[in-house]
């Protein structure tokens, strides 16, 4: 049930060293063909860590052999020796798969600034025991090999009229828009062409992980890769493709969200009623980036004034004496004012509804985040000691 | 030292149950003059609480008499019925000192929805005592009753030929740009016309308190107002008048983040090498926003990363491999990449200063802002209850 469920791919996961712990560290995912597409989209950071730089030029022409991926270290303002050895990274793994170092992604993730010559050594290292460790079953240990923080693999897969999507995920800090501090592999061996595989990865993240908000932070390092070798010989339906692409997201994106650092509470915020998709959007965010809000969640305080002073901060459409919120089914305020007494909704539970209705149009958008709480602050108050 | 250190004002703080404690929670400001000249700026938040409504129509004349002020309550998204509360405020206080209802500011602070009858009668109570104890130096009583989390009052004086400026402002959580959950009324004796008040305040709020941005969030009640009587009979030179009255909003915003609800350190945001001013503010905010790096400084950790990380999501003019950081006086990147070790910069002082060197152009800001902590999400997660 991941990046190996399709056919024509081979993972593996491999332990260097690059974490302390001595779990798995490197990934390599190939796609075996017939078909090499791929297609990625990237962290919209101005700062982008040199696996991003590298993997930027490497899609240009949307042919993927090969990614190539490490935890234990981003790679990010590490100069030019960082780049070289994210392309000598691509280099090794091109040599040892006989195919062209241009046509294979470099992925990192851990700390910002961490990319000496220490980590290029192991991360070589990874790639030719990774390589050598390649098989049709890998998948598996490759989605172990990308975690950080994370406490649990995420992989997924999607069959549907012969041909499979198959994913794996990692992220569990840092999640924000243009991507979070994730890394997603996504695999298929329905039969797409380059711009098929493109439009068919930015209509899916659009909606799912692009609306993962976990704690307002954009990452250095995200990126998001579908690749596509044909390999089941049929060309799908392409919405009915997008439909199944999109599912898949949504399934990772939420287990990012469940797996949040320190989060207890997974919160969907539903906007409904707003003029335009995209104020649907910031009104969203705009709530799941208020600490206030977040952390009344964490204390079960169902706080509905900061969800409107939230909301007043955007520039979207709307009346603030004219918005109803929900809680968990429980109509707290209605038309801006005290509705429902807060002593109704019921925030034990860590799924957690709001609903904000705008009453200015018709489109809808939903954000995913999740609570501010000790835990949060306790992790990332101590990353990188 | 407060709002009435200078000539022709007085003040009072009462106590009438709004604030479970018992202590004060009404407090009245008058300007008994000769001139009655008022200047105050809004939150921009476009929810405004219902005094933030009131108020906007009082100012629009920029006359005013007095500001009554209530803690233990917003008075916000509390309907018609709140915006009446409001306004029968400024009318007892009018019928009490003989003036216009329509010269008299109201400013309300606390858990936004509280509004009802209670509150009501409480407050008109408040304005009942509070005229009835007005004196010239009730200044401390009036700085005391507007506090809410504050943990000290915070008042400030300053004197120069011949004329003073005082104030007093309350705030300790909320703080962000467009103002903070903040209320200041700042005084002077010296003689202006509504057009030099109005200017000055918008000159001194602009580089202090709409610079301070604790925790992101932006307030539904902020105000900040200047009551100016001439009392003195000097006019001031006005630079000297704007340069006086900014070093004494400087120091209120400094109190207020120094008073900043959980926080361990108080941080101060320099950015320098930008292409305009109002770059290098979006520069500021951006790491000021970060809630990695803000839980990062709470750990005494100098994770310069999420600096460059929270730089990269602004559209300022800059080029990520030419920024320098510096944490406390220690340079830990230099044009994008690591210089000196982590382990030489000291985190442990509350006071924490970092410098960031865009190297674009000439413009400077500065920011101040408070690290993300335990108590922050204690205090915030229980607040209602």
């Amino acid at each position: 049930m991941t990046v190996t469920a399709p056919q024509g791919f081979e993972a593996a996961g491999v332990a260097v060293g690059l974490k302390p712990t001595g779990k798995p560290d490197v990934a390599v995912v190939v796609n075996r063909g017939p078909r090499k597409v791929g297609a990625a989209v990237f962290t919209t950071n101005r700062a982008k860590a040199n696996p991003i730089i590298w993997s930027q030029q490497v899609i240009a022409d949307r042919v993927v052999e090969a990614i190539v991926l490490n935890s234990g270290g981003a790679n990010c303002f590490t100069g030019p020796f960082g780049f070289q050895t994210s392309h000598l990274t691509a280099e090794k793994a091109a040599a040892l798969l006989e195919v062209s170092a241009g046509d294979v992604l470099v992925c990192s993730t851990g700390l910002i600034g961490t990319g000496d010559e220490v980590f290029r050594g192991k991360v070589l290292e990874g790639v030719e025991q990774g390589v050598a460790a390649l098989s049709a079953d890998g998948g598996p240990s490759a989605a172990e090999a990308i975690m950080t923080t994370d406490t649990v693999a995420k992989t997924g897969a999607v069959s549907r009229d012969g041909w499979t999507i198959g994913g794996m995920a990692k992220g569990a800090g840092m999640l924000a828009p243009g991507l979070a501090t994730m890394l997603v592999v996504l695999t298929t061996d329905a039969d797409l062409d380059a711009a098929e595989a493109d439009a068919a990865l930015r209509r899916a993240t659009g909606v799912t992980f692009d609306r993962l908000d976990s704690d307002g932070c954009m990452s250095t390092n995200d990126q998001v890769t579908l690749l596509a070798n044909g390999a089941s010989g049929i060309r799908p339906d392409m919405d009915d493709f997008v439909d199944a692409l999109t599912g898949l997201c949504h399934e990772l994106a939420s287990k990012l969200q469940q797996d949040a650092e320190g989060a207890s509470h997974d919160i969907t915020i539903e906007v409904t009623g707003a003029a335009t998709e995209a104020e649907a959007v910031e009104v969203g965010r705009s709530v799941a980036r208020n600490n206030l809000f977040k952390a009344a969640i964490f204390g079960n305080d169902p706080n509905w004034g900061r969800v409107l002073a939230a909301i007043g901060t955007t520039a979207a459409q709307f009346d603030p004496y004219d918005v109803d919120v929900s809680m968990n089914g429980v109509r707290v305020c209605t038309a801006g004012g005290p509705d429902r007494p807060r002593e109704e909704v019921d925030l034990t539970p860590r799924a957690t509804h709001l609903e904000i209705d705008l009453k200015t149009g018709e489109a809808t958008a939903t954000i995913l985040t999740n609570d501010l709480t000790h835990d949060y602050v306790h992790e990332n108050s101590t990353y990188a000691s």
